[in-house]
């Protein structure tokens, strides 16, 4: 995960971009995702000036910086990556996976004070290879070879999702609500219960009522909502089933 | 990594899309990730015909099928999936992180022959709690809190990157005998008619005990054995119920 500080490090930058409603989906993406900086070079100028002045542009688009060259847009940057299509590549750059570039970009934005370009060309005919020869990174989103190529607000959204998605070893459904140990087996003592009073006389001693009411609940990935509501159905149908024992 | 025969028990669902432009955009992102299975529910009529008329629309668009309900679009799968925002919840569902619930998707997907099915809600409102009541799991993208929506076509993107993108480590866990959606809506007929029975009278009207019974099904990460122990068992008890009805 990245903090917000070293968000601050990454530049997304659009070289060439035309249509404005991609121009408005990438700097979307950004806001969406955390990311605050948008450079723009060689931008199609009635669009860039048309995305700009959508009436729900985002802030990242009022700040984007235009550059007359892809060397001045980056000229501050540590890292320098560039985007291609998995398919009909017009380049000798080795292509790596975005998984394996995002670590690399990672490790620089960490130091939270390098800065981090990463390149996405016009939607027509990407980067070219001059645009390339400033990169010494050059990722690949993994698409299926033959497909048309992605459209370029979804290709920066997946390579900003790939920057903060929480890696394999992070801990992940948020916790908070979740039912305790207590409840659940406050609840599979209640099934037990449910178990005994429903089958009655019939009732097979093996497995037990409680082994069976536990492998009942060994599944449930219950909130404590879910827990007491649960319980309270379970106490209910206990009500009226003893109901009917007392009285039949 | 999925194959191409995994692809294919992918469904992506869209619920009251309006938008030509974002349909189009899931579409394609289902393209260049290598999936086919496109499923709409409720489309805006003149949004979903202008989507697949575009000149450039996707094959996987041309063949959508659609659906009148969730629970008709979701009938054959085994997991089903929700999508949500982050921040502005709506719900008391617990949300997943994206990582977490792929992983469990990947299980299901890995079996060759079970189907799972992704939802994602419309562009003003997502998913209703109603929508979300089919759900067994609720995924969000950790984008940031605070920010708008993310655009539905690039929601969609990365929520097909997370299932292609190579993982760390392959799963070394055996994908269980998971129950069909079928058998969770048996299920939860089954607790409707037991919540219904065990207040009889004093039952109040909201939730109903549909909803209700969708509730405490939701969460349950049942195995087929699981599901048929759990029926049996609510029939047991519902049998008892009747028959203190019966004689009472």
């Amino acid at each position: 995960m990245l903090t917000a500080a070293e968000r601050e490090g990454l530049c997304v930058v659009l070289v060439r971009s035309r249509n404005p409603l991609n121009i408005g989906a990438a700097a979307r993406a950004l806001t969406n995702f955390g990311f605050r900086h948008l450079r723009v070079v060689e931008p199609y100028e009635a669009g860039f000036r048309e995305a700009r002045s959508a009436v729900d542009a985002e802030p990242v688009l009022e700040a984007a910086e235009e550059f007359a060259t892809v060397a001045e847009a980056v000229a501050d940057c540590t890292l320098v990556v560039g985007t291609a299509e998995g398919s009909g590549r017009r380049t000798e750059e080795p292509l790596d996976r975005l998984e394996t570039v995002a670590a690399e970009m990672l490790e620089v934005l960490h130091s939270g004070v390098k800065k981090v370009a990463v390149l996405f060309g016009s939607e027509k005919v990407g980067l070219s290879n001059q645009d390339l020869s400033h990169c010494q990174r050059v990722l690949r989103i993994p698409t299926e070879p033959g497909q048309p190529s992605m459209n370029l607000g979804q290709a920066v959204a997946v390579v900003l999702y790939e920057l903060v998605r929480a890696k394999d070893h992070e801990p992940a459904r948020e916790a908070a609500s979740m039912a305790s140990a207590g409840d659940r087996e406050r609840l599979a003592a209640l099934l037990a219960e449910a178990v005994k009073e429903s089958w009655g006389e019939a009732l097979r001693p093996n497995p037990t009522p409680e082994e069976r009411a536990r492998r009942l609940v060994r599944h449930l990935a219950l909130t404590e909502a879910d827990a007491h509501e649960w319980m309270g159905l379970v106490r209910r149908v206990l009500w009226k089933m003893r109901g009917h024992a007392e009285r039949g």
